[in-house]
């Protein structure tokens, strides 16, 4: 929708920012082998371009925009200042009949996390579940995606990671821990499964980043000024704010927040040999490395249980269906539809997309096309 | 420290308020004693009256006063309108080496749950984890105690149940899901244990029968009205309101609160065949129990992950150290000490009243000696 009069080779500063706002519509497949090119061009195996790219898009699907196609470039610039290996021997350094800690030799986290995943879910076959913490990764795109590997298993799924530290434990100015994201996704029988996947903070970095691009306010508890004051300012952490834990203060039960991320972050990086705490890796390609980092790269932490390791799969699922109806027809408050069954409005966006496409706003669509120019591959 | 001029035939009511505020202190042993004997008097046998006066006493060392000796009279009201059995033979019902579903029996969940954690241990000895969920059990004290079992093994326990619903999930004026407690407990090395345990509300019930005691508002956040408004009042739930899922609105991610409950309630009550959501039974004996139950009494669910199933303990503990140490020293906002590391202050509760011992409130003791009076046991 171009103004009248629109001269390509003098814009003017409202053609600039229609321009700007253009939005563009891909098909899933469009997305999914565009990336894949690109993770090829960057030297990982057709197979492990595949897995990544399915991985990365899972997110643009589910309408997790900010770690879908949007992080690419991210991605591609971390291979660029060679923090990631695109042609990782990923392996299993420990391991006992439940458990393996898994070395993924600085790979991308979009092919080490099913790696991972894989081997916990094999696991779970032989002995009922399986448990694998991962040391020496990169950033693994939506922990949901990875847990959703077990459902067509029959089993439960379970994926978190450590981040980068963004946010302030109760009572700290200092930004020790990151997001540090739970994703649980169970199956269930004739309802769609229940998938919850959600940030330790009190609102995702991904939120925070929209608020700052609209130039709006944050409602108190997502964030606090360096100081630790509360704040509503979006763009806090630029000025030496920091996250807050899920609760947003000691009042409302931001110690319990603190306690999950950090929980997240000793799973994924203590238990594996990963960094912790301040020492994770940060995602941006030219913030430099924490000092002294204690550990290998960025950790994860996956689980997968069997169902009927407890009790038959249709006796289970039976449950869950009766659990997510009550769940939706629970009274809701005046003005409000239903209950939202976790992981349901996800599912919704997944099949909308599949059938009519994934839009990307024109800043992303020109990242990807600078992309395709320097690595010679057609976006569409 | 009774006023002047006191007689005891006929108190005045500045006398009477005083009684009433009187506190009294006992050693551990008395209370642990005093316990095990009321347990063995409605009929268990002496190994599990020790095992559940442990249970229930690790409270009130722990500062968890709600879940101490404060209910001993609740659990013996249970067993007097039949709903626990204190001659339970609790038994694995389903298995596999790494997986187990126990039938409590209707046993004091005190009981049940050590026996739980211990097949869990004994697993994760095995093959390295080990996951055990029950069903058919009743309230099992605070959930830290069965988590921190696994400690002394240097493995990571983890503890959860459901409970009767207080909850409404975000969007919601129904009652679907309990307070649902998670603890984890992480062994170090020189440092205390990381011990998390929180309930998957914004404040936990005990904190809100204070606020009722004291006559005190709740901050926003904690409860709603039955119609879903925002409330300051601590008796909402009398009045037909709610308790909040941690976060406490949607903006603040109550939304995460909601989706860490209901994980909670699925893995205790699901996973085992226990009730779930709406359905499961109530701790106080005058409570009717749901209608048309499905599943058999409270639900919980355990955990134990062996340190080196991983990797070495010592580098494990090196590194929870570090991690401690970290987070200890990071910078404090004005006119904090510190960083205060989950499981810390419980633990320095635990040293001062073992040592000092542990202060009940009248009211506690005057049930503690109605409770002996009638099994004529002595309280000191």
């Amino acid at each position: 929708m171009l103004l009248r009069g629109f001269n390509p080779l003098n814009p003017c500063h409202q053609c600039i920012y229609y321009l700007r706002n253009m939005e563009k519509t891909f098909s899933y497949d469009q997305l999914l082998n565009f990336s894949k090119s690109i993770f090829q061009k960057i030297g990982c195996h057709a197979a492990d371009a595949e897995t990544a790219a399915k991985a990365l898009l899972s997110a643009d699907l589910r309408g997790v925009d900010s770690h879908g196609v949007a992080r690419l470039s991210g991605y591609v610039r971390l291979w660029e200042v060679k923090r990631v290996n695109s042609n990782p021997v990923i392996k299993i350094i420990h391991e006992t009949p439940s458990t393996a800690v898994v070395d993924g030799d600085s790979g991308l986290g979009l092919v080490v996390a099913p790696y991972a995943m894989h081997i916990a879910i094999g696991k779970a076959k032989n002995v009922g579940s399986g448990w694998v913490s991962v040391q020496n990764s990169n950033h693994f795109g939506i922990a949901g995606y990875h847990a959703m590997m077990a459902l067509p298993h029959d089993m439960i799924g379970i994926a978190m990671t450590n981040a980068s530290a963004l946010v302030s434990p109760t009572f700290s100015v200092q930004r020790m821990l990151g997001t540090n994201p739970i994703a649980v996704a169970i199956p269930a029988g004739n309802e769609q499964p229940f998938v919850a996947d959600f940030a330790t903070t009190t609102a995702s970095n991904g939120k925070l980043e929209i608020l700052q691009r609209k130039n709006q306010e944050t409602p108190y508890g997502w964030v606090q000024t360096k100081t630790g004051e509360p704040s509503t300012n979006a763009n806090e952490l630029k000025e030496g704010g920091a996250m807050l834990p899920l609760g947003g203060d000691r009042e409302h039960g931001s110690h319990k927040g603190y306690m999950l991320g950090s929980i997240v972050d000793i799973f994924s990086g203590i238990l594996s040999g990963a960094n912790y705490g301040p020492w994770v890796p940060p995602f941006p390609s030219y913030v430099p490395l924490p000092e002294n980092m204690p550990g290998n790269g960025i950790g994860h932490f996956f689980g997968a249980m069997r169902i009927d390791a407890f009790r038959p799969a249709d006796d289970f699922k039976n449950n869950m269906d009766n659990w997510i109806r009550a769940f939706k027809n629970a009274k809701p408050v005046d003005g409000i539809d239903k209950v939202i069954i976790p992981g349901e409005p996800e599912t919704e966006m997944e099949i909308h997309r599949m059938e009519y496409g994934i839009v990307l706003p024109q800043s992303i669509v020109e990242s990807l096309e600078e992309l395709g120019e320097k690595f010679s591959v057609k976006l569409i």
